[in-house]
């Protein structure tokens, strides 16, 4: 989509959430993962906050500024012709300046949706009241329309991911923020981490909006998701992770047997690597 | 070594040069993988010019400006406690102004050592001639000598890489401007793409310093390159590319069949992830 503006992306980005298919949108934290995500023909990526933090130096969970975030998002947005979307967690601040800034920073960065967690940190084991939430994803949606790039805003709860409240309760307590997010304008509806078939479909048919999910260890395939009413399927810093993985690995037999086996087995051809990147400097940005 | 100095790494990396093993030198592009080559044991590490050229969106072969080279390294060697040495590709300019400048640049990182090709570019098919790339060499090391951190410069030259001139005539091609980069003050020198063990060995008793061999598919592994008389061995941007590969497949398997089985198959746990940044932070810089 090299010839699509800023806005026409938003909009291609927004249609994807309401195809017939499932949007599979694969999550990157640096310009190679991105070109390899575009090149393999996915019609749209995420950048993966906690990918880019660890990629970075820094754990996940808010360590890392709203411009750091926005450095590598603008980065990765500029190396690809498909619409970007952002991870900006809970948005950088707590304050609806703070939101509307982290939206202009999403536009001027290239980005046409961003992801939004209702948690103040990874591990704070509460959640900001819904009030305070739907205002900030307003903000957003507003700074978007003002723009003229109606961002699509991935609302996420984190009821589960931060086991708030009674397992029993979790749900309804799930589909009651999505909905208020959504309400509030929200074009996609987040909750991880959700993995059981029944829980998933039931989640899809009570939030009244695009239901995200993300797959991890447990995680129904794409094509179970999409008969379940999944919307959107996120694989977030499981790539990068992935690598991480590789790197150790590689990192231990170089250290204990001197050998390059599993570098040489999974190795992308240097032609290849370069050419990934070669295309891209021969577009106009 | 949290407490050394920079001027005590630099020292200290020279030293692994002239022990009585070989020096392993894992290459990283990304903070990430500096984390993870300093966790498995690494004495020092280096970085990998392609690979942090290709996690930015550009080819291998001095496409990216001195500047944004050296932002990658500062925030590698801020994130190590080892030392850590700069593939800084030709050295970002042909002058000798230009290669004081790289050196300072480099020290200023907190970098103790640098690569310094004599190819122009990485398929000019031509070298810098051996006076200049002396005088280039010497510059560096003079820097090194004033700013009061001895740099360790790993000369390299590309006469095999290249494929300068009649085959039968490269090895004393190699060796005289290996030698003549020696004499201009290397510490190092450095000659991919030599993998039989015939020339790895010729070439480690031709040379008048310590050998660097770049480990690819058909190189030998550590114990024999250390048998050979090879001083330290680095993988390039094997590690960055053998990443790419995964996820190169990862995104294959996710487009094609729905599934996440090569990312979960690697996948480091998110805690072992986080714990690797986290154990970072909480030192002191």
């Amino acid at each position: 989509m090299p010839g699509l503006s800023q806005a026409e992306k938003a909009q291609k980005f927004l249609s994807l959430h309401r195809g017939p298919r499932i949007l599979v949108l694969p999550n990157a934290w640096d310009v190679s993962s991105a070109r390899i995500f575009e090149d393999a023909g996915f019609p749209a990526i995420a950048t993966t906050s906690s990918g880019i933090a660890n990629s970075l130096g820094f754990p996940d969970g808010q360590h890392i500024s709203r411009e750091q975030m926005l450095e590598v998002v603008e980065r990765i947005a500029n190396a690809v012709s498909i619409p970007v979307t952002a991870d900006m967690e809970g948005g950088y601040g707590t304050t609806i300046d703070a939101m509307a800034e982290t939206a202009r920073g999403v536009i001027a960065a290239g980005a046409v949706g961003l992801n939004l967690e209702d948690s103040p940190e990874e591990t704070s084991g509460k959640l900001f009241d819904i009030p305070l939430q739907k205002e900030k994803i307003a903000a957003i949606v507003e700074v978007g329309k003002k723009m003229g790039v109606p961002l699509v805003v991935n609302a996420r709860t984190d009821v589960y991911l931060e086991k708030i409240g009674a397992p029993s309760e979790r749900f309804a307590h799930a589909v009651e923020r999505l909905n208020a997010f959504r309400e509030a304008g929200a074009a996609s509806l987040f909750a991880p981490v959700v993995e059981d078939a029944e829980t998933i479909a039931a989640l899809a048919r009570a939030v009244r909006g695009p239901l995200n999910v993300l797959a991890r260890a447990g995680t129904p395939p794409v094509r179970e998701l999409e008969k379940l009413g999944v919307a959107r399927v996120t694989v977030g810093g499981g790539p990068m992770r992935a690598t991480m993985g590789l790197v150790s690995r590689i990192a231990g037999e170089l250290r204990d047997q001197g050998t390059y086996n599993l570098m040489l087995e999974n190795l992308m051809p240097s032609d290849r690597a370069n050419s990934l990147m070669l295309k891209r400097r021969g577009k106009s940005n």
